[in-house]
């Protein structure tokens, strides 16, 4: 059996690859047209070379191993006319995501960012304000594979959460799940409100200034979802009016964040420039979901995780 | 049954007291030379006010309740030899300091300074470096209270944690634990090293540069200890030297640190006055530890939650 990576792992990856699976010949770090790609029965790829062409060429092909999240932008048709197996890495980006979403929660509590400025001056000042995290409540905007992971920690630290979805169907590691349609009543509880939402036509604009009026005048706000969850126009208002205490945001309606605008220099807000996912991991990561299933596919088990049904694109 | 307090604590905090224990007389607030002491079966204290003086006048006492973790100020002997049982509130402060750990922990690991600094310079820079807490390996020297409530949040993170203390014997949330003496060979598998030991004979001076030599040029060094585990210039060195990656500390030889400290400017340091233990919620917290034991005392309950011995004075 042979498996064609269509790009670049590390030298230990690549060893550890060959002698776990002494029975499979590896091709690594070889784009798709610069090799005999009719040999290969598992291509590894980021997904944005697999082309129709490609694919008419790949003959032996049988599953597709994409280490990436989405894959709306290949040609799933011909992979499903062609019954290729494809799989992604759904799920990889909720460990780095959950570790932002508490570092920022953290940093803010143990009021970090201050002693940071009191270092630079030198100054020994005992008197910062600190909170606990725990007996809080946090509400999560879209407790899916991301939100759920953030529970868990949140849960582990002694915070109450409440989870919030379309359905209202019980999500994992929230004390609560409750409808989008049922939001307004429940943000008065929460300490945090942190969104993970993905932009749909459902969660465009979702958040209004009626919304964060509901909020406590203390409540920290979060977006590492998509920027239009809500208008940049009402975070400001809401930050300058005092209705909420602080705002964490990943993602913006416009980004790159431009120069102009106020949120860059509101003393109550965190601009990061959507980094939330990021990691140093990312492959190492990747690799734990292919070996996982290069193992059953190596058994004749073609129940894999994170199967993707190519006609519905997830 | 009577109950004096001789500190302030919030009006709800009364009330609920009242309302949770109606069969209790409760007097808030008032200083043991304001009132007549003797009728009071439970005294509620941070501790300085209970002189041998008042001991003597106090003739209905017979539990006091310390809302502070160390007695070794109080006059033990004679509370020994009136057979008044006497509690505290030991490990009040693992919650906020194992919070600080996280903090910083993830905080640097999420790279959050150096997105303060490029917010305040407008900057959208998207190669910040970043990386996963998960799959790391922590050592927790003084794996007690505090130590272990830090190993169980770094395990809900995914983090190997390993305790080191003096006797070796097995500690809650470590995956493993070493001895004092063992210390030095199991440093290079650490790439975080966390102190929370008190100061003893066995402490003082334990870590030296060859400690320091053995960690990971990678490692991230926290003391919230106390500040006479290792030599300033000791930190100071592999901190220039690069032994080290980064240190965090909120302990010193001498506090407050002095101006002249070569650690204020350091850049892969970071400096917390003292204050990793601090929080908003600590009267709260004390009284749990009071209600608890309230409660058992009102059924004729003598074994409390954080006895002391007062002929040990732990």
């Amino acid at each position: 059996m042979n498996v064609l990576f269509t790009f670049r792992i590390k030298d230990e990856q690549m060893e550890k690859l060959k002698a776990d699976f002494p029975g499979i010949q590896f091709c690594f770090n070889k784009k798709a047209d610069e090799i005999a790609i009719d040999e290969f029965e598992i291509i590894v790829t980021y997904g944005e070379d697999i082309t129709t062409d490609v694919l008419e060429r790949a003959t032996s092909l049988k599953w597709l191993m994409v280490a990436s999240a989405g894959v709306e932008k290949m040609p799933l048709a011909e992979i499903a006319a062609k019954g290729i197996v494809i799989s992604n890495v759904r799920g990889i980006h909720k460990t780095p995501m959950a570790e932002t979403a508490l570092a920022h929660i953290l940093s803010l509590g143990r009021a970090l960012p201050a002693l940071v400025e009191q270092q630079k001056r030198k100054e020994w000042n005992t008197k910062v304000r600190q909170t606990e995290l725990r007996g809080s409540t946090a509400l999560i905007l879209g407790p899916g594979a991301i939100g759920s992971e953030i529970g868990r920690l949140l849960q582990a630290f002694g915070v109450r959460t409440i989870g919030c979805n379309h359905s209202g169907n019980p999500a994992g590691f929230m004390d609560d799940t409750i409808r989008f349609d049922g939001l307004l009543s429940r943000l008065p509880e929460a300490d945090i409100v942190i969104s993970v939402l993905p932009s749909t036509e459902k969660t465009k604009g979702l958040l209004t200034e009626e919304h964060f009026k509901a909020m406590k005048e203390t409540a920290l706000f979060m977006n590492f979802g998509r920027g239009d969850l809500v208008k940049e126009t009402v975070i400001v208002d809401a930050l300058k009016n005092g209705d909420i205490g602080h705002a964490v945001l990943d993602v913006f309606e416009k980004e790159p964040l431009p120069v102009e605008s106020e949120l860059w220099t509101l003393s109550n807000v965190t601009i990061s420039p959507h980094v939330s996912s990021h990691s140093g991991k990312y492959i190492e990561r990747a690799l734990e979901f292919f070996t996982e299933n290069l193992e059953k596919w190596q058994n004749g088990d073609k129940d894999l995780v994170n199967l993707i049904d190519p006609e519905k694109g997830y």
